[in-house]
């Protein structure tokens, strides 16, 4: 097979731009998981959105699949980026973030401000975000991906996000 | 930990119902896979369609990282089911199915008919269909989980999505 171009841009302005408007845009995400069961990828939709301090956080209840698949491999990847109404689905842009899981603690000190914060942009989640079988868990970026359209994508790192 | 109730019900008629209906009105989806390079899960939009025998159809390009990933783990996961524009996203159906990858060869003496019946649902993927470096993939369900909402999440089996 002869060698390909890296069909991969290097971030400019641009692709950061776009890249934290879909995010700051975003109050869910796709989110890919090994699951725990036999190592095979799981996916789930998750609540998304920032924390005080511009990270990326969700929110998940303990019965859900994730929750047990991000407590045995924290690893995992999230996908956000809605499809508009018009046009190839595959044109419309998205940001795709791998990145490391870590719960907040029922306890945390941290806890009390993601929950404030949490509530102005998912202001639904009253109805549980205090549940004892929800936890918020950060999702700290490692790189990602912006796919802007076809021939059109960018790769990131974490800073590029902020 | 004490012992949950098991959260997933059995598939009824309504869900078979719902979980079909999701299918059908697919354009695209979220695609989780393994990352050949270290093993972590990756995620990606795809086009998702029925093949002319009703089972899940994509078409990948070369240059899409999941088309190296599938070839080297074709154990994936897709979530299709879109979010509304109203209420909490997290209430809005998703349909996520454990599947298995098949890359369709250039000259599958399937591909013209699958071809065929993908544009009728893909009507802009005429531009790039023949492109030598696209290939359709069927996606054989081993297994779906529906989530109806919070507390409406139901187990289903290959069958249940014909």
């Amino acid at each position: 097979m002869p060698t390909r171009p890296d069909p991969v841009a290097a971030a400019d302005d641009e692709a950061r731009a776009l890249a934290r408007s879909l995010i700051d845009g975003a109050t869910h995400a796709a989110l890919a998981v090994t699951d725990p069961a036999d190592g095979t990828p799981g996916i789930s939709r998750i609540a998304l959105g920032r924390a005080p301090d511009g990270g990326l956080l969700t929110l998940v209840s303990a019965l859900a699949p994730h929750h047990a698949a991000l407590k045995a491999h924290p690893a995992c990847a999230v996908m956000l980026g809605e499809v508009g109404a018009k046009g190839d689905p595959l044109t419309h842009p998205r940001l795709m973030v791998k990145a490391r899981a870590s719960f907040i603690a029922p306890d945390d000190p941290a806890r009390p401000a993601l929950r404030d914060h949490w509530l102005i942009h998912h202001p639904k989640a009253k109805l549980y975000v205090d549940f004892g079988d929800f936890a918020f868990v950060r999702l700290t970026p490692l790189s990602a991906l912006l796919n802007g359209g076809f021939a059109r994508a960018f790769r990131l790192s974490p800073e590029d996000l902020g």
